[in-house]
């Protein structure tokens, strides 16, 4: 199984998000043994952002110039990593109710036109159709406040899971049931509902690997 | 009337959101002598991402260090510039269903504890409050797609007007009917709808400078 793990909290060694998928990782190890991952740390190595040059290069249908191939080259690593991947792991805190700016600058680079999706007005209302497929994704979520899930008090302030779950199709997740999310709220409060809800994600996860090494494993064979 | 203008589309000169906010600005010059605005172009000098030592020095209750210090700069400028605004404007593309990264970059940048909010646990499950007050928000946007309004086909995948909303308490925006916002749509669609969405928004502009100017002067006097 290839795994790309991206990671974009600020904390460090003293993140949530990064100690899940670290965990979830040496337990997938466990269980498979051809297991290769390919870490992508967006804090020790922040994407660029976009620029105009950026977006002339995307949507050239000339060769591009040198300054063009420049400014897309880490979308081409980026996109590479994720075309290589069976499962992407995504690890992120939420940071002023969305995702950290170094996975938006993440998501940005990746999204490309005839890479991750097509876009063709003969589709009429809906022209955006992705290009990758067969992929599994697993957030990881960590954030100060709560319920921030449907029907929860802070739904509608909430911006990064439903957020991620609108760019999934650039990433090749095609299917509902690709989609693994696990959360931790309260981390603010320090109170009990915040060791509960720590302690839940971490007990759930050898229950995800098995779940996801279950399914892959049909999938292959 | 002291106004900020924050700029975040890599469109540069072809982008329709830096047209409105320009042209609403030459309209507000026309109606009010005294206007000085402050430009912040995040694309030609992009925010840097938050890192741990901005997050130890933003929490610190001890003398900053001075790489928390440095860390912190831009953040205080930021701020400096947000604190002496009557009116914000954002311009703001529509980049994967969100805010572009250097627009996040800002917020993560300007939501700062005893700064732009405050916390305390004795409120309760609700323990942020808002430091700054008084000002209005008008945000530019333009999106490649379209009927991301309330009800419309594309509400649940947008995470630009609907999140910039839950941020406006960080730039002294408490009340409603401070909040401005003119949406371009269509834009990838290049066909009659696109253009009337673009005209409306242009030719709405003089309107809603005399809104934002009575309001602004019954107010000051």
């Amino acid at each position: 199984m290839k795994i790309l793990s991206v990671q974009s909290s600020a904390g460090m060694e003293r993140s949530l998000t990064r100690k899940l998928s670290a965990d979830f990782l040496d337990l997938l190890k466990l269980g498979l043994q051809q297991v290769e991952i390919e870490e992508l740390d967006l804090v020790k190595c922040p994407p660029p952002f976009v620029t105009s040059e950026w977006i002339a290069g995307a949507f050239s249908k000339k060769e591009l110039t040198e300054l063009q191939r420049k400014a897309l080259a880490r979308s081409d690593e980026f996109i590479g990593q994720i075309e290589a991947a069976d499962l992407i792991i995504i690890g992120t805190p939420m940071y002023n109710y969305g995702m950290p700016a170094v996975l938006k600058a993440w998501f940005d680079q990746i999204a490309r036109i005839s890479k991750t999706f097509s876009f063709d007005l003969s589709r009429g209302d809906f022209p955006i159709e992705p290009v990758l497929s067969g992929k599994k994704l697993l957030v990881f979520t960590a954030s100060g406040e709560f319920e921030f899930q449907k029907g929860g008090i802070r739904e509608s302030i909430n911006h990064l899971v439903p957020h991620i779950k609108s760019l999934t199709h650039f990433l090749g997740v095609t299917d509902e049931k690709d989609f693994y999310h696990v959360g931790i709220e309260y981390q603010e409060f320090k109170d009990e509902r915040y060791e509960r809800s720590k302690n839940e994600a971490f007990a759930n996860l050898a229950k995800l690997v098995d779940e996801i090494l279950i399914d892959f494993l049909i999938r292959k064979y």
